[in-house]
């Protein structure tokens, strides 16, 4: 079965660079935006390896609504993705799917969940690039919403779809240099190779997990459904304990003044 | 007692234009990063104003401690603030006020309550800038943490303090003209006028209150100390209501699973 090689893209990665994307000198580089190039030119090489299975997330919809024409109800549209839990991951809106048409086609959107889809096989791999000023020190990433994930493995123990999906992550580390930006350093990451107890939830931060994908736990040994139990555990006690962080901090204190 | 003259400095703005930050065509401008020239204007035109009394919040720590150069613990810089809510407001952490000097003095941090203090008279006001873009259709900004209000709140009640503290907010609204963003019109708004119960929480986004300055509710007739009490039970409403949507939401359906 095809797969991505992410040990190839990695090595492919180093040492490239693209154009900073800001005037220098117009302030510091940082957040989503200063990456970007970064991002574009990891779907450019993987396209350029996989042309007949990379797709930005939305391109893929796009393709795939296009070449059902006469398919058009959401319900029918949902049900051209042959995965419910892939469906659960890429699909839009009933609203934005119902009101999809050749001339209104998705456009990219930030809260995607994943950055590029690699489709082959019956497979899907969602693939997310991070990038990284390594001379800042910055907070991990928003990686996913920790509901979405649960979500999603309820979805596989419902459909006993173990086997389909893969969540991988990308991170270029990139250092400025004049008017470019230079790639570094690589790093790879299967968000489900990570001990779900490992996984830190910022429920402040739209619940989303949150990590460097250079640090992420990867020795995780069990299967997919006993990884899918194990998030699901470690997702609601995670909840219980910001339920009960609540309480304590934003009720309690307060109800003597009211 | 002088005050800022917001009326002033909203027809002042208007009409005014700043260079763009970004490269034309380097996509588009949004979020923070791009009305923070309008930012660094107000400011300007408020300096300009009330040389004396307005500050970046971060210069009026820097500038405090300067001018106490013996007085070197936590407690003691706090002290200098004659204020306890302006304290809670305005004060960094206790780390960094330890590790401040004259040769470690504390630089803009985004999370600061406020862009810019006016101090005169014993009376502190907090001002926040927040600039749109009017041909885009974006979320209501973030505001203040809900929970840093609470506090306040509370500390005005515990210390009697009712009439040295504004939390107010000035909106310029742009648009693009070629290399420059020009300023179309301009709004104020006072924290302490709205009906509390009209404020939302984004819980989920760092327990943020919400609002696009032009549309806040500024209807309040009720004294400072019943403007905290009804604040106070708003928050604590609100809290509750997240929690036991938390429970319904990320708790309850997951329970199946494990």
């Amino acid at each position: 079965m095809k797969r991505v090689d992410y040990k190839a893209i990695l090595k492919e990665m180093r040492g490239t660079s693209v154009e900073r994307p800001n005037k220098t000198g117009a302030g510091t580089l940082s957040g989503h935006a200063a990456g970007e190039p970064f991002e574009k030119s990891v779907y450019q090489h993987l396209k350029k390896k996989y042309p007949a299975a990379v797709f930005k997330q939305f391109e893929y919809l796009n393709d795939l609504y296009l070449k059902h024409p006469k398919v058009i109800s959401v319900k029918d549209r949902y049900a051209l993705l042959d995965s419910p839990t892939a469906l659960l991951l890429l699909n839009r809106g009933d609203k934005a799917t119902r009101e999809w048409s050749p001339e209104n086609i998705f456009e990219e959107k930030q809260n995607d969940t994943a950055d590029i889809l690699y489709h082959a096989d019956g497979f899907y791999d969602l693939i997310d690039v991070k990038t990284r000023n390594i001379n800042k020190n910055a907070q991990p990433p928003n990686i996913i919403s920790a509901y979405k994930l649960a979500k999603a493995c309820a979805n596989m123990i419902d459909n006993e779809e173990y086997d389909n999906i893969g969540i991988n992550y990308i991170e270029i580390d990139w250092v400025e240099e004049g008017d470019r930006l230079l790639c570094t350093d690589s790093h790879y990451g299967d968000l489900f190779k990570a001990m779900p107890n490992t996984l830190y939830i910022n429920w402040a931060a739209a619940m989303q997990i949150q990590f460097h994908v250079a640090d992420l736990n990867q020795s995780w040994q069990g299967t997919r459904k006993e990884w899918a139990v194990e998030y699901i555990k470690m997702f609601v006690e995670s909840a219980k304990h910001r339920v009960r962080k609540m309480e304590e901090t934003y009720i309690t204190p307060f109800l003597k003044y009211i």
